[in-house]
């Protein structure tokens, strides 16, 4: 495309700009990819819970399912929930990026600079997020995860890459922080703002006067998007500062690093978070499986607003005493999908060839997986290895 | 000890808590074993921040060091922090094991239950902490920190096993918390407290009035105590609620446990930061010293406090005013410790022998060190692999 490949002479872009493309079709895809190793490490880990019994919930009382355990789901239901906050993010991100292109090539550059924010951000957020939710899940698999028979370590290996490759997330989320740097002045300045970052006016206008928080999915997305332009305002303010101090403008962007990748990733959440909630507004679907999707999406919500609480108390309605009460909606809704976890992730339909793991195949037969997957070792030819008779048992029987 | 070895019968122990006895042994080992793999993956990832070099800070200088980007040093110092919290920990819990243990001997078991909820969260923290401390220091390591001559991945590996074994992190905490309920209920009780949950008795008798809030090793301590404490009678309350609201004891505490893990989890960090400021104050060395050891423990406790922010917000004398100020305090310690970061992961006078990384030995010939090992693998015995001759190039001379 920009290169002439007959003799490899290189041909420089009508615009610099044209070469985002490829990568942000990469990044697209590698959302999408991302979605399915989340889904395959849920499903695993929640068949597996099923399976799994350990312990006593009450002296006396046969073992519980590993899944009525509330820390077990609290570890593997956000985790399923992003299942789908990943996959109606990667749908919706395919769909701009084609229209986007469509656009570049009648030589329309408007929502290039929108297009390759976005990307950058929920490529970091979203990568970074499964690596960590596939290892949670992993763990929560107990010594079993450990095992190559799992498929667990080998999905995990195949995520902790793309923290890394195709654009480094710190350098990525920094490269939405200029975006959002620049939408804040524009904001300031009056200016027409392009869509996902439209929220960003009412905090210019001061429009953000204390509400009364509900827990609602509603209440919800505004304090995502809150926390995000008030970090965004927050790092435009240090920057102003640092720089009327008589600090060059790229040192004072080093110096504000720290708080700049963060503000790329409050905005990465408020857009996931938001784009979730509206499609499952919008699916036209039975009430039942709404409901269910609803729980989910507002699962995902609530869980990043608790892991992130320090933020929304300082930027957004929520207060002190709101905080006990998300914690309750929390646990309730992890109780709600609780029956439906593994009904769920039946749904995605992966096959026991695609998934590969003795822990997670549909017929929840694992010990017996696990035994035909060991008996499959050199090790286990015989009963009692060799290098017993010869080594150990002669070592054992020496009086030393 | 509690089998007679001759013929295999089991003999009860005199008390079942002396079995606690090898368990609390070998968890004071893995806080020993952490603290030297932390070391390790630090030493490996600082020095190799201080020969990569990669883009601009300013247009048209040199490619700095990557260690002079603050979003590098914020993923790095944290954990060269923790190399020194984990060791003073490990070194303190290993002296009380000691003592508890010839006390046992005289058959003193007073000490035993605290020791015990000691040794298991502080094995769940330290091991959760350095699994992703480690996997952090790999990501900061770009593309090379996936190479196996990193030796970064198997550290990972090494590491992630210990958060399973010897008992699983979410079980050992809820140990903990178990201990902690007990604890706030002698507290209000009015009965004495052991030492390191001496400062519940703030958190009773409400002598817990907002203080104003500096940025000191003594302000840091006490918050952290004061989220601790705070966590620990939110989830006494919680359980006594859901007990009288008619829940079985069992089914509130299963219902209650997610904020239960967590009340553990603060309460080991308020011990390992009052260790470490504590440990640091003792020390007999120069001042210069215990400048850069001072630096390092006010950095491991402002980490922590900004990643909790939302527990100091609700639970210690920090306003949200002061959080901004504790952010400028973090970025000036990252700052102050980088000129001599180098220089301490020198002092852990790991040699290249242990540390056997091409990244991170001491002479700093990381590029000649990924050449040579790279011409190790029999892939790179010929210059172009005869596979390229035999399959690829006739495959692509073809028209196809």
């Amino acid at each position: 495309m920009f290169c002439d490949f007959q003799d490899g002479t290189y041909v420089k872009s009508p615009s610099d700009k044209l070469t985002y493309g490829t990568m942000m079709f990469v990044r697209v895809v590698i959302l999408q990819d991302m979605a399915g190793y989340m889904s395959k490490a849920a499903t695993i880990s929640i068949r597996y819970s099923a399976v799994r019994r350990q312990s006593e919930l009450k002296p006396g009382e046969p073992e519980p399912q590993i899944l009525d355990y509330t820390t077990q789901q609290y570890k593997l239901f956000p985790n399923l929930a992003a299942c789908f906050a990943l996959r109606f993010n990667a749908a919706w991100l395919w769909n701009m990026y084609n229209s986007v292109t469509a656009e570049l090539e009648e030589g329309d550059l408007d929502r290039l600079p929108e297009l390759h924010a976005l990307s950058c951000c929920l490529k970091a957020v979203c990568t970074a997020d499964v690596a960590h939710g596939v290892e949670t899940c992993r763990l929560a698999c107990g010594g079993h995860g450990y095992m190559t028979c799992s498929s667990m370590p080998s999905i995990y290996g195949l995520v902790t890459a793309a923290s890394t490759y195709e654009g480094e997330n710190t350098v990525l989320l920094l490269q939405t922080a200029r975006y959002l740097i620049k939408a804040w002045q524009q904001a300031v300045g009056g200016m027409a703002l392009t869509p996902t970052v439209a929220y960003l006016k009412h905090a210019v206008t001061g429009n953000t006067g204390l509400r009364r928080w509900e827990n609602t999915a509603e209440c919800i997305v505004r304090a995502h998007q809150q926390v995000a332009a008030g970090k965004i305002k927050m790092c435009a303010d240090n920057m102003d500062r640092r720089i009327r101090g008589g600090i060059s403008p790229e040192d004072a962007w080093n110096m504000t690093s720290i708080e700049l990748a963060q503000c790329a990733e409050a905005h990465a959440r408020a857009i996931i978070v938001n784009r979730f909630v509206e499609t499952v507004a919008e699916l036209i679907v039975s009430d039942a499986l709404k409901t269910v999707l609803t729980q989910l999406s507002e699962l995902y919500g609530v869980y990043w607003l608790l892991q992130k609480s320090g933020d929304f108390l300082m930027y957004s309605d929520v207060t002190s005493q709101d905080i006990s009460s998300l914690q309750k909606w929390m646990e309730q809704l992890l109780a709600q999908i609780r029956p439906n976890a593994v009904g769920i992730v039946d749904g995605f339909d992966i096959c026991d060839e695609i998934l590969s793991s003795a822990l997670g195949c549909y017929d929840g037969r694992v010990y017996e997986r696990l035994f035909e997957e060991a008996s499959k070792s050199p090790l286990n030819k015989e009963p009692v290895n060799i290098s017993f008779q010869k080594y150990l048992k002669p070592f054992l029987k020496a009086s030393l």
